[in-house]
């Protein structure tokens, strides 16, 4: 009878425990938690903390009961693996409140996670100072909520979890202060994508702090508040703040921080073992998930998984991948040949009421690895901007400039969001050409979508490029602008009035324009512009097509608005 | 000069004549249109009757003059075309209050659409029965409605336009009948999908006659109502309606009918000019869009263009790929090679809160093409079941039972139906295999989807049968069940009580399975159910390692409910 030992309850431990058992109903399945809680939901902890989903009950999945009635698993929380001995094939076991014990393994499932980053700053061991991984965090978290009625929290780091934090916090009714060390928060999308969180997170009144570093945490000492002292019963109480905050730009005083600046995975362990570590720190696994010991397997968050483009290790510490190396381990420890696909890294966070996603590769990413790309950006409505609650779509496509291979894309918006970058991620990971976006058949009813989706918009945006039809600009090139070069802006003055519109553009409106041509010098190139690149577009088939060297701004002013915004 | 004359201006017409003028600036395009408007929002129609969407000015999305200016498209409306002269190249227009004329043409863009069915029913001409194509007939059902104050409405027909127009009607505070000839409404889905829509119709008070055709229309005589003569002052004015419908089964009394039972490729002119037709009726294209004359082209609800899967000529009156169409077609006039790459079908259909929506086959088709197929069902939350919000989506799965080709697919619920099956048109078309679902990276935060969504359950499935790992069986083995065969329910007693039980199943809870297993037989074979499969799946596996013959039914009760509901 195989025995399979697994480290760790959550995502990739508890579904590799389960599919175990499915496909082997003899083996024995020992999984150890070192926590009270397997298989909680993680991604849950920001949202009840938030008060959106009410019952904490409702985030713990399963219980080491239930596993052991349904699956046959026997689940030992509160027992922590302190030791893997790889030659006896054993590992120790320290429960928390019992005596060392070992345990033989034919086959062990790494799936130990990642912990949040800590870094040491002085005063960051203050008990008002919380990281949020699992049920304790979160249980902490709202007990000083709830006995200390903080007033203003400091979020720091602008990741999935600083986010969803603030956002939760904000929900609570603190002042919430958001404290980033980069330019920009959520590091899978590009600056400008980015800038729309900024913009919602300040129409929200949460304090953002970029490009800001945190560097020390001194408590405040109390003084109970002497009104009669002061005299000015009719003052309000003064901001009595438990945490004196030292940035690397100005301070700030706030009653709880929330560090939220990344993980790391957790390998201590697994490295004392002589279990080999990847380039990125991550455990080092093949596509079967065994790690450099043919009977050890390890999953999730604390592995390094190929990157879906460029097969280089990545680091991706997402629920969903976790899952399904989960199940392909639970295969393979069992004589099965299953392989892990690399990962893309698709993601979403909701913010508020916009959504921002992103699968495969960033601008930024493309950039340091020097692999060339084209970019197009398209803003249209989530369904017939004719049916009521249509909101736009902000999508950024990144692409091959020969093969229109899919490198990756963002998109961000009130509606639709996820479903257009899930569509994407299939399109990349089928290996589709932007060309194909054209045809992809989408469900079109005027409650969902449109004749001409979004992805079908890209696809031809991207086409046209790809052909030479349409040569586009960016806003960098705007930006950049030689005397050899002219902006044109072809909306109605109307719009550039009550919108805005670029310093050193010539406007003639693209109704005019076919009749206006001689305004315009053949010994320039022309920038022609719009609101979102349609109209442009169409301004530029002309001009090109009566002599003029043209480029149109992909994604019009709109584009050139988020990029350029300041927070 | 090329010179392009459309014949259409709606779709299909509108795109093709934008697209080539943006491609060719310098090209004569002359687009024809019989009725008062162009590229109007014909998708919008019902929704305006139904109030949803207030303007009716929001439906039309360009003018004559709009084209003119932005595209130099010369765009006559009021003008038939009622002749084609292929051997001259001219066609003959005859404006509705004009002289006719002909037109030479270099390339001719057909895009005549299709028109409602209009059966030679008894009475069928009365004022009082409208089917709704374009502004004019929405026109006239409104004018009907705010004059006339008809309390009762019958559609008959029960495709995507006459389930909009039953809630349109009822949104407007009518009683509604249906009408359908079949056995269920959204021919595009089978009858167990169909079902949901079914409940959903009566739920709403819709009703609904199934299996009934409309046989005549007969005026009823208006008679004052003679309150005093019948000396009953409080007895409810006796219903007086306009119209007696007489149907195959019954008779209905109402005030209005709908005639929505499908629409015809509109091709006497076409036919009447030499131009072949394909077997189903409709215009005979290449996949260029060209027409068997080399100078005509041909885009939208009349032509017949190639099913994705078989290559077959299929008839697909939508507007996507009518759009997608005239952009091809624009492109290959002007001598570009464009290939129109077949059509899935992919379609979606709001009802009140719920939508249906399908991509590729259904049963219903590949059991009359005689290809093999496997079918799973899948209940899974629209996104994490612990975050507010989530509702049940109902998937089926065709595909093909060794590759793992994706055949079909169709979903329906309240919540994220779109997204599923946008998703699985895009695998469909990129070649994916079922077993390829399983992998799918989609964006996942808990208000968006679940760490294993449900299409990667879907998958999950598929290849568990693929491979016998979870050999499935259906409610139609279920209701043909044998002595050689036992049904066992494995969910919670309180669940048959409360949701319903199976007539003729034994109860064995999953949780006490493993300990009560020699309360079965082994040489029976097994069918295993649950509420959705889940809990299925893990007592087949169980059942069939411990020596058993078992078949877990795919979508357990729910889709035995579905399959066997009766309305």
């Amino acid at each position: 009878m195989t025995r399979i030992v697994i480290i760790g309850g959550v995502a990739g431990g508890a579904s590799a425990a389960a599919r175990a058992r499915r496909m082997d109903e003899h083996a024995e399945i020992i999984m150890l938690e070192r926590g009270e809680f397997v298989s909680f939901a993680n991604c849950g902890l920001p949202y009840h903390i938030g008060g959106e989903i009410e019952s904490r009950n409702a985030l713990l999945l399963q219980t080491p009961d239930s596993f052991k009635q349904r699956f046959n698993v026997d689940v030992r929380v509160f027992s922590e693996v302190v030791a893997i001995d790889r030659f006896d094939k054993t590992v120790t076991v320290k429960p928390m409140n019992g005596e060392s014990y070992t345990l033989t393994y034919d086959k062990l499932l790494l799936s130990p996670g990642a912990a949040p980053v800590k870094p040491p700053i002085s005063g960051i061991d203050n008990p008002h100072v919380f990281t949020l991984r699992n049920i304790a965090d979160m249980d902490a978290i709202l007990a000083v909520m709830a006995t200390q009625k903080p007033r203003h929290a400091t979020v720091v780091g602008g990741g999935f979890i600083g986010l969803e934090m603030a956002e939760a916090l904000k929900h609570r009714g603190l002042n919430v202060a958001l404290v980033e060390l980069s330019a920009q928060v959520m590091a899978p999308v590009d600056p400008e994508m980015a800038n729309m969180l900024h913009q919602k997170l300040v129409s929200h009144g949460i304090e953002l702090h970029l490009n800001t570093g945190l560097e020390a945490v001194t408590p405040i000492e109390q003084h109970a508040v002497e009104a009669e002292a002061m005299d000015q019963y009719d003052v309000a109480e003064p901001a009595q703040h438990a945490l004196k905050l030292t940035l690397s730009r100005g301070q700030l005083q706030t009653d709880v921080v929330i560090l939220a600046i990344g993980v790391r995975p957790e390998t201590l362990l697994v490295s004392a073992a002589g279990i080999a570590l990847g380039e990125r720190g991550g455990i080092k696994v093949n596509s079967s998930m065994q790690t450099s010991d043919p009977d050890i397997y390890a999953v999730g968050d604390a592995v390094e998984t190929a990157d879906f483009v460029t097969g280089d290790a990545a680091l991706v510490p997402l629920a969903g991948p976790a899952n399904r190396q989960g199940r392909i381990a639970a295969d393979n420890m069992l004589g099965g040949d299953k392989h892990y696909q690399g990962t893309q890294g698709t993601a979403i966070c909701k913010l508020f009421d916009m959504a921002i996603a992103s699968t495969g590769h960033n601008e930024k990413s493309l950039k340091r690895l020097g692999i060339n790309y084209e970019k197009v950006y398209v803003h249209a409505a989530s369904h017939a901007s004719y049916y009521p609650g249509a909101h736009p779509v902000t999508l950024k496509l990144l692409f091959a400039p020969v093969s229109g291979k899919i490198l990756g894309a963002q998109a961000a918006g009130i509606d639709g969001i996820d479903k257009r970058i899930d569509v994407l991620a299939v399109a990349q990971r089928a290996g589709l050409s932007v060309r194909e976006l054209q045809d992809l058949e989408l469900t079109y009813a005027p409650p969902f979508g449109s004749a001409r989706d979004v992805i079908n918009q890209a696809g031809m945006v991207a086409t046209n490029v790809l052909d030479g039809v349409d040569p586009v600009c960016q806003v960098e090139d705007v930006l950049a602008m030689t005397d050899e070069q002219l902006l044109l802006d072809v909306r109605n003055p109307p719009e550039l009035t009550k919108i805005g519109a670029f310093p050193n553009a010539i406007n003639i409106p693209l109704d005019q324009l076919r009749q206006r041509l001689d305004e315009l010098p053949k010994d320039k190139e022309i920038l022609v512009t719009c609101m979102v690149g349609l109209r442009g577009h169409v301004a530029s088939r002309m001009l090109q097509q009566h002599g003029f060297t043209v480029k149109n701004l992909t994604g019009g002013y709109k584009t050139y608005q988020m990029s350029t915004a300041q927070y």
